[in-house]
């Protein structure tokens, strides 16, 4: 099974060697915790490594989110003029308003998520965040269908995919709905641990079919140079 | 009471020597503990015993499947070749949509499940998972009712069946709705336990009618050759 | 007040030589804890006391069950033949379609009960389990009248009674609906505790109006002979 | 303020003295905790004091209540022989039926209370149990207000009440619906505490306006004699 | 910023000289921890000090709360002599009641309070309790308007008032809604801590707008003068 | 990236500078925790450095709140006089009643607020609270919208944003809906620490895009002189 770089520095090592080709990971944690990050570097690396890279974003501002990349060192405007990387998206309420008339939601997005992929020949994709994609259905079993039937046509494009999932601060789950991980072919979950008062930053890859990987919760960092793995160091000691 | 083996290393020593013919039993574990591989095993053992096997998996993408499988050593498609291996099934959006219109789902599907298992002369069953199977229904009377009809139908085909269960992260049930243990002759639970900065690997029997079994929750591992179970050996010292 | 041997043994000592006359217990637990076998127990002490049983059953399968009860080494096809043990009931789907069109459901079903216990003069009855019997009823307040009118009848036809109830792993109730243990004369909690690796099992008597009992968690252990309690010895030591 | 014994050895010690005349008190207890017993010696009390009382019950089972009573040593029927003794109510369901049709539930209910009240010249009163009361009513306002204005008819009548209430086994709450405590005038808990394998029972006087009373928890324990506290000893030690 | 005295011995302490003049504190507690007496005590220092003060209750029984405030030293008919003490309100069921049919509950309440607040030139004022007059309102953002209009009008009718909020047994909350501590200007918080097998009184002030205060969780005592605070105790040492 | 200095002593230090330039930031914490303060003392410290600042509050009473941030040192009529500062909004109910009217709620806020800060030409805005702004809208997915494109409007108009975020007592979150962290660029949250029968302020960066920050949970204080932050004290040691 081929594997992909994730392009976060010590990740690789938890990973035995990076993410497997067409799979796909949930990158789940609390605010703050590098989500976003650790996806953009994945597509940065892809860039790399001639594996072209799509960043589909629900948020509502691109412009802030291209700063923010620029200020941990992911320069988005340098990465798309090499042609291997594509920002697409906009507002969630822009989308909902437009599906909500053609009552033909899912199939009209993953249309276009295809569309893209095939234009760009893209090799990694990142999906920011999955909380925000499934807001657009109804009930859990359409949102699992419509999550199942993504990251499907995903892997058979011959992508490798990334969902970012927000956690609620103080809850024991790993997703937002709590099916997202069985879904996924992998889980990497990212903490923020309260430990005599200091807010310490770790990092575990709670599953990842197909290969062997870590059971170690590890240290990680955010500085200029973007989110770290410190694949050898406990996030603290008691 | 005749006893079927697992074909995990190490179960059926916790079984006192395997799963008793035509029961079912409920694989309940969090995301990434190895159910669906637990559940592979045990109709691989099937073959080499001589005991055809059917898998029903209502996950999205069958290729995925086969080589998730095959990277833990289960060989799908050597397995079917021996004529004594079937998978069937599909995405649950598939079901779910036929189901509806034609407003006999339960019938339906059981009736479909039946004809396989007597065209394979089956005697083992996986059901992947059972959370996709009950979300198919709407009540939790409706859903109990077509779980005990499942499960007795198979039982009267002279099945032994394995019924994947997913918890969700962080909640102490051993089943999603909280009734399935109930319904299931056995369950056997795996756990991902957080200690130390590690996360380990862990099994116990919890419940298995009919037949003496260990009340040890004991050490587990997946590796490259799949589910492993230490009966032998306590998952951590404290 | 007059008692009957409960037929499991070490279990008497604990209420002081038995069950009050004309009283019912819900003897409660989680999955696997032996609910089932405590009360079948308490149907096969009554054929050997001269007090005819009825054992009233919503699950599936019959069959099941009562190959389950031999392996513990409760034979009912041999009480059966005593004309002292009588085994009712049938999938609770069947029940509920019935009742449904009937619009009467609760009367139909007591008078069903009473007739048959009036048939085999029965003086011990056995419903496994409250669970699937209250999910027939609406209403917080339709359930609970049902289960007091049925006690009540039973009572009245001079039974003494068993009621199986249904815990969901990790809950601190000791009832579904918290209520049955309000409407029950007594409640017997069968529990499973984990304790350095190991499930251990415990049984306490939690209340039982009329008489005196004790008031300790005692261990238990389920073999091929069948739920046994050691009214001296507890579950665990710290 | 004038006080009434409760009949309760010990228990008017915590008191300083007994209940503060034409106050409603909640008896408030998990299954099994002597609610009712704590209930009906306050009835005995009253016959010996000459203060005639009144017992509202909503079991079912009228027979089963004397039968009960008279094991922890209440004699009913020698109390109503007294002519200072009276037990109503009849089961839920009949209350509710006729009730849903005149549309007049708590009008009706209250002034057959108070005929009663009146004819008997009852100076005490039991409603065994709030719960099954309160189910009368729909929305909480609706339920606060029934119960309002029934401790404040009683009031007017001159009675002094108990209010049995049931708490839900593992409930941090001390009422059912969580406000029957403030509308009570005082509050009196009943404790089953597991320690060391063992459930010891406990009381304790969390509110009574009008008067100074013990901030402790102390041991009590139901016999043969009924219930007993020891305003001297503590439940258990550490 | 001037003052009032609270009229609860040590409490001024607590608040470095009183409540701030036009604003309004939450008083809040589980049942029997003194909110009502620390109310009263608040109005009839208002009498010394030559501030009027208004009582609005929607309890049941105001016979009753006059003599509750009497056994703890608080004389209501000689504070109503004065001319400086009003005790309006009546049962929620006929404010509910009235309201329901003219359509304008919020409206017609407030402009009563208004009006009695001039005709007594009212410098205090008491609700007791806040959960009754919300319980009028359907929902959140209904409630909170409400409580928003209501403390504004007291407020620029230049009186300082007491909201008695009743919390739940058991909850972690400081108000029943949860948004009340965000309205009012301060809070204070009665407590029953059980410590070691006694329940032991203590309070604190959360929060008081305008004014530094204590940050101490202190202890209390009810007697038969009432409700006093010590400024200098802790409630327990561990 | 230019920063804003907070005008909160200490606080720059855990921002390593101050608040980056045209982003937004929730200032999270249960009542009486300071969150107003700290957005006052943002605007007043506007005033100071030429960015002239707007405060949108839903608050019931103008003048209250006036007098209020006097108190700890904040004068609101000089800021205003200034002409670098203004305060608009008015009560929930107003802005309620009316865009239930206009079926336009959010483009009517927005568009208000966007044309004053033109007028005044706002570099700093501070929304006191969000909650009371969400609770303008319906569902989850229009709450997100909302805020998503208030917060975008300020970005793009230049402005610097603090949102202040009311914690339910006892909450693990640090948002009242759960997501609002999410749409944020940066969140502050502050704490009442119960500690040895005291309560201890403290704060923590939780996030801020774009620049590091310290991970530490620092002491506070509100005294006369507004919220100082501690950033070399622990809030307490065990």
């Amino acid at each position: 099974m081929k594997r992909l770089k994730t392009g976060t520095e010590g990740l690789d090592e938890l990973l035995t060697g990076g993410i497997p080709e067409r799979r796909n990971v949930l990158i789940s944690g609390t605010c703050g915790t590098g989500k976003t990050i650790l996806a953009a570097q994945f597509l940065r690396q892809g860039v790399q490594d001639n594996e072209p890279g799509l960043m589909i974003s629900f948020e509502q501002d691109e412009e802030k989110l291209i700063e923010d990349l620029l200020t941990i060192g992911v320069d988005v405007p340098a990465l798309q003029k090499t042609g291997k990387f594509r920002l697409i998206g906009g507002p969630i309420g822009t989308v909902r308003r437009v599906q909500t008339r053609t009552k033909a939601k899912k199939d009209d997005i993953l249309k276009e998520i295809e569309r893209v992929v095939n234009e760009l020949e893209a090799k990694r994709v990142v999906l920011d965040s999955i909380n925000l994609f499934l807001m657009l259905f109804e009930s859990e079993a359409e949102k699992r269908e419509a999550l199942a039937e993504l990251v499907s046509l995903l892997a058979k494009q011959g992508c490798t995919t990334m969902l970012s999932c927000e956690i609620e601060e103080g809850s024991k789950k790993i997703s937002h709905y709590g099916f997202e991980e069985f879904v996924a072919d992998g889980v990497i979950v990212l903490y923020r641990i309260a430990f005599e008062n200091m807010f310490e930053r770790a990092i575990a890859v709670i599953k990842m079919r197909g290969i062997e990987h870590s059971k170690a919760i590890r240290a990680a960092k955010i500085t200029k140079e973007g989110l770290k793995v410190y694949p050898d160091q406990e996030p603290y000691h008691k």
